[in-house]
């Protein structure tokens, strides 16, 4: 039996060590390229390149086909798909992203949206992160990641919903097992640095952190906080069902000018 | 009683023609102030930036209060809702984009995006877009304009959905109606044109159409393809519940290391 293709991805780049580790695993199960961004693209979102030139460099590399894409996260799965794979992969796999996507932040980030244009096309997909810590830890990552690509290459995994993997910083010694949860609503917390250049110009530099307002066990960052790998299927089916049906009958959507 | 605080953002930038007419339009209704990217910014979906110095500045305009921001559609809500305005605005309204934001391409929209950050600080808001021609003209446009936001300055008027609209190209003469409508699964269909600099380095540029694949009426797309104006209700809490109904029982889950 052929191995399956498997397309890796990540939002910090092609040389980072997250994505390194997630196409180590992924080796295991398949024939897989890496196409990602040239640098750290994180905040990029479902963001797309229209009007500048998007720079490809195939990576000097013996034991894997590299290209560094000088783009989004979301340019890099279509221009793989549309330009570079001579067939359709499997799996394509996003991460790992150095820090949480959890709570609405997710709307940002663009490991996520790889993983969300690659359903878009019809293909499965999951997106990994791991909690930031100091120096970043993926001691026993690979245990996690083994078991749900795994499972991801399955006849009957969706490609219709993101597997959204939050694994906590605590898996370098121990976690309390895998939760299946929502997305909470848990907001990043900006301040914004009011600065003036040499020239008197206004500019901003933005920071904060995410809020917590959740408390339930079955949200993703409660159950990141509690030990546990948080999967979150997420959809991009944004139509609110609930709004059509209170508000289908109003009058208000039958005026004719 | 005082007038309602309405801001208007967009992502063509703060001169384009759309947002003039949105804001005049919105002028009738409450005191606006405009806090917009200084240039283009299509296709920056939710992105926000998090690595750059994000550039503030005042336009000199007599009539108008505008703030030009080195940034995406998101950080101009962001910013002006952190560090701009004394009080939260009654109503964020974002466009008019020039061209469609309909089907799955929403995603990438900025204009939708500029909406959909709004409503996550819990602020109603509204995404405008006038369907492509030649010339884009706005003739019309603004009888539109005024019913919606009229509405939308009501109290019962929704703050957890976005409200995408999008205004057929037709409205010069003639509209249909308005039609409350879904997301439709069409996308934007992409070919990358493959070229190489003078130093043999290779490069891309993404060029393509909206492939049509939906035919009912109550989809955005052909809504407005028969000449209504389309409003789908947009919620952004991503989780699949269908997913979590049909999964949550499976052992999988349980996983202990």
């Amino acid at each position: 039996m052929s191995r399956p293709l498997i397309l890796v991805t990540n939002d910090d780049g092609y040389s980072s060590k997250g994505i390194e580790i997630l196409n180590n695993v992924a080796s295991n199960f398949g024939d897989t390229i890496i196409v990602a961004p040239n640098s750290e693209k994180s905040g990029k979102a479902h963001g797309i390149t229209l009007y500048d030139p998007i720079g490809l460099k195939k990576i000097d590399n013996q034991n894997q086909l590299i290209y560094s894409v000088d783009g989004t996260p979301v340019d890099c799965v279509k221009i793989a798909i549309n330009s570079l794979l001579d067939k359709k992969p499997k799996l394509i796999l996003s991460g790992i992203n150095h820090g949480l996507n959890v709570g609405r932040s997710i709307l940002y980030s663009g490991t996520v949206s790889a993983a969300s244009e690659s359903i878009m096309i019809g293909i499965p997909s999951i997106a990994f992160s791991l909690q930031k810590s100091e120096e970043m830890d993926f001691t026993n990552v690979d245990i996690i990641l083994e078991k749900l690509i795994k499972n991801a290459l399955d006849e009957d995994f969706p490609n219709d919903v993101v597997w959204n993997v939050n694994i906590p910083k605590t898996v370098n010694e121990k976690i309390n097992g895998i939760k299946l949860t929502k997305q909470g609503k848990s907001n990043f917390n900006e301040i914004y640095h009011k600065r003036k250049d040499p020239r008197n110009n206004t500019y901003f530099w933005v920071d904060g952190a995410i809020e917590s307002i959740e408390e339930d066990l079955d949200v993703d960052e409660v159950a990141i906080r509690n030990g546990y790998v948080s999967i979150t299927p997420l959809s991009f089916e944004l139509t609110s069902q609930k709004y059509l049906e209170n508000n289908q009958s109003k009058g208000f959507f039958d005026f004719e000018k």
